[in-house]
């Protein structure tokens, strides 16, 4: 009997492009029949030995192989490892975007600065409120996080309902509009939810996040202890409830508010003009106005409180700052936490601050914007899913979600931890990973894509390690003999002028190698470059227990 | 009536050469007439933006400068930031090293490796021992810390006695030998001390750290609890009772134990020697032994806490560990908190780990060796020093020692944070910073020593960042006609394959720029190379918004 009633139904696939197995680059694609739907298109940011690389995109062939099929991009939240993927890939895959007021704000931003604003379709969708994406509708659904206008996402297709809860977390008292909309969360899972893909970055975490509001009781506390100082904030550049609690504390104490770095002011701009931010007038002023005032009038909200190399707050430290610099007497506190491999950085900027005589307060001026054990709980007890489907995060927090799911009783088949790329269909019978589709991380430096791959890479890492020998000659082409050098031009290896023995003897013994070569007659041009590589190669090692890059020229004349 | 009686007296110096303003590199002079005294002389590993370098030790210049004077290098123990550059430092200023058994059988492997071991006088001191060095009597004082036979030293001058805790901690129920000699250091400052040198590293952390034998009961709980399964332990090669902890557990619930790891295998077999390790008969087992037991009776100890890519614990979780691997249904214990800058690569792991369907229990196996506030109090409550000189740590952790001794009661201009290089004068009536020696990092790069410098630094950084173009050319050295190139050769800047078009006008560009010049009779090369290296930047700065290190060549024949 079910078997006849779902006969004609397919089944629902669920697709992550990229967001598993590594930080960022969130993007998945639902695909039902004729019909895609793609979740978020985030970038991630360069691990350590991706030299020289500004950031990675997802390879979206899937999508560019199924054009045809996709009817959008919906996207939860404006963090960049949700949108900032956005202008290189709808170059290749040019569908309407949607999200919510804010979030497009801070797209159609960066499409500016892409020059790619009038190409690209886009729609404000209200909380509540469904779009139609071909077989799909998706219904937005309000959330909160650490920054405004997050939002989760119910998506019905005519194999089941999926919810993807975006990043989250469960804030009785936010700053800045409503609360979660733990109501709907229920009904929706009242009526049936084939399956749950919800936030698990602080999986691990034990007890409930607290409300963003505790921190504007933390502001309160400093301020009135630090009375008599200037105060420098350094947060997250797209945290606008955060700015706007300094701002509402800064106020209440009587002092100015200057906003510094470039990506801070962007933001604010942008979410002041559409409303996200209450400014009480005369609150906010220039940097060039902040000389009227004492210092325990004026507070500095600045990027920079993750140690960046050239954010505001460090140039403010180094002396490198053009208008402001932070100095014996001020107070600078850090409104976040390190992002895990800053640790060093961070430590870093504060090393310097209180060298020069600032007070530094580091803890406690911060709240998470992900959800912790109890929260994960409360959703997947509202949503009551069938198939439990651990989302953002690296595989430990995948897996301590799984484990969450099982505490509560869910059965283990039916908790899928998914790779990039796994194609997990779906149906009211049944759940099994099916396939895979092509994923990777697509380099973006400067203004190339893609053409920075492993090769190259490897070059940078080997260059890196010990830089680089370059042999130069010129020889005959006729009679096969050398007409010029053998050269050695070095670049990264030694300082040259303290090591000329060395050199000298590098020489040599590439001299002798390309003589002994030709004199037994060897034309081949491949063989001689590698028997120099070799022999060069052996003899620096023996001398210095170094691999530099060994690239040997061969000219024509 | 006081000056009177102080009127022969010197003052004595106290010269940190490393150690401060970075982690690791501890090294400190003492100097009082014609008599330096240096305590420890440890190593830094490379801060990330020294590419390639494997290690950094500190400029003794100021030692070899005094040559006659240096008496000996006193060790406090056995950790590579406190006697890692000694076969270094020892090459120039080659005088006698004392400290404790352990610490000298660590100090003699390292010495063995560089073939230093003849030409080394060294000597075993034991606790409550002195040596005299010149004007100088040095006490050994029995401490604990994460390595054995830790040492704080009381340091006897004419000028006053210096307490220097070296690294510890405050450990009631060590594993090894006795608690540290609280007595001692009473009885010390009873007679009066004029400062004390006090380890910083964890003043940022309130109470007390717990005692090792704390990690023992965590091992027999883990046991108990993965009494199934077989077990890896992961830890510090140096950390002895660590093993021996490890060993205990093992042996009470009827486990063979197999170590892995070069650094651990050393150290376990030095400490076993010198008798500082006591394993049960027949519980040590060799790895290819390990097939005779089922896995519940299997213990791998090794390194690679930290995540480090070459070590055991990495290999056996990546399948290229010859002779082991981690799989579904070990347990691995990481005995250790990540060192700061590590965080990534230790996530890493343990995620390696479970994607290996490997439990792992990353944390509370684990105690600090340091000493918390509470224990920073004890000792300055017993020494009383009259200046207090924080030692150990980075800026934020020396600057919070000192907000200790302030809470003590100390005056704020009794504590001295100095930075490397600093020389303070102290006697009984007045202490001063009065002046400054050279310091710095040396940089070790295979066998090289201070070969790698900022220059070939910056080159690196530059190479490693957008790669390098080399463009090359022959030219009559008569006519100053080109008569072979210009050739353009890359690497790490863009995958020549896919790049033609780019590569292909680059060649172009730099054919127009060098004829331009011959043409306007142009004969200076320096001129001719640095316009083409102009032209070809800003090219390629326009295309690609990068900015590879540009190399012209150029060979006459």
């Amino acid at each position: 009997m079910k078997k006849k009633e779902n006969i004609n139904v397919s089944k629902l696939k669920i697709i992550p492009l990229g967001g598993l197995e590594q930080i960022g680059m969130n993007i998945t694609a639902f695909e039902y029949e004729d019909s895609i739907v793609v979740v978020d298109c985030g970038l991630a940011f360069p691990a350590d030995d991706m030299l020289g690389i500004d950031l990675v995109i997802p390879d979206v062939t899937y999508l560019k192989d199924n054009i045809d099929k996709v009817k959008g991009f919906v996207i939860t939240h404006g963090h960049e490892d949700h949108i900032g993927s956005l202008p290189y890939v709808l170059k290749e895959v040019n569908v309407p975007v949607y999200a919510t007021k804010l979030t497009i704000g801070l797209i159609e931003h960066k499409l500016k600065e892409h020059n790619m604003l009038k190409g690209t379709k886009r729609k404000v969708v209200k909380f509540g409120q469904s779009i139609n994406l071909g077989q799909f509708r998706v219904e937005f659904i309000k959330t909160n996080h650490s920054i405004v206008d997050a939002s989760a996402l119910a998506i019905y297709s005519p194999a089941g309902t999926v919810v993807h809860t975006g990043d989250f977390k469960v804030d009785y008292t936010p700053v800045f509009g409503d609360a979660i909309d733990l109501q709907r969360f229920a009904e929706i899972g009242k009526k049936g939810v084939l399956a749950l893909l919800c936030d698990s970055t602080n999986a691990e975490r034990p007890g409930f996040t607290q409300s963003e509001k505790t921190v504007g009781r933390t502001f309160d506390t400093l301020f009135e202890e630090h009375k008599n100082t200037r105060i420098f904030v350094a947060t997250f550049a797209s945290n606008v409830d955060r700015v706007q609690q300094i701002i509402n504390t800064a106020y209440k104490f009587g002092r100015k508010v200057v906003v510094e770095g470039r990506s801070m002011v962007n933001t604010i701009d942008i979410a002041s003009n559409l409303g996200y931010l209450n400014i009480p007038d005369r609150t906010l002023i220039e940097m060039d106005q902040l000389k009227n005032y004492p210092p325990n009038q004026q507070v500095i909200i600045t990027t920079g409180s993750q140690g960046e190399n050239m954010a505001a707050l460090s140039r403010m430290a180094s002396g490198m700052h053009k208008k402001i610099a932070v100095g014996a007497g001020d107070t600078v506190i850090l409104s976040s936490h390190p992002i895990p491999g800053n640790e060093k950085a961070v430590t870093k900027i504060i090393n310097e601050l209180l060298r020069k005589g600032a007070d530094v307060i580091f803890q406690d001026a911060h709240v998470s914007g992900h959800a912790c054990q109890e929260e994960i709980k409360l959703i997947y007890t509202l949503v009551k899913p069938k198939y439990a489907v651990p989302a953002h995060g690296e595989y430990k927090h995948l897996r301590a979600q799984a484990k969450i799911a099982e505490g509560l009783g869910m059965e283990k088949d039916n908790i899928f931890i998914l790779s990039s790329g796994d194609v997990l269909e779906l149906s009211e019978e049944s759940a099994a990973v099916t396939g895979k589709v092509p994923v990777g991380g697509i380099l973006v430096d400067g203004l190339g894509v893609g053409d920075v791959g492993n090769v190259v890479l490897r070059d940078r890492q080997h260059l890196a390690e010990d830089g680089i020998l370059i042999v130069v000659m010129a020889m005959d082409r006729y009679s096969g003999q050398i007409v010029s050098g053998p050269d050695i031009v070095s670049r990264g290896f030694v300082y040259v002028r303290e090591s000329d023995v060395l050199m000298d003897e590098a020489r040599e013994v590439v001299d002798a190698v390309v003589q002994n070569c030709i004199d037994r007659g060897i034309s081949d041009w491949g063989k001689l470059k590698n028997t120099t590589k070799d022999v060069l190669g052996e003899y620096v090692w023996k001398k210095t227990k170094r691999r530099p890059m060994i690239l040997p020229i061969i000219m024509e004349v």
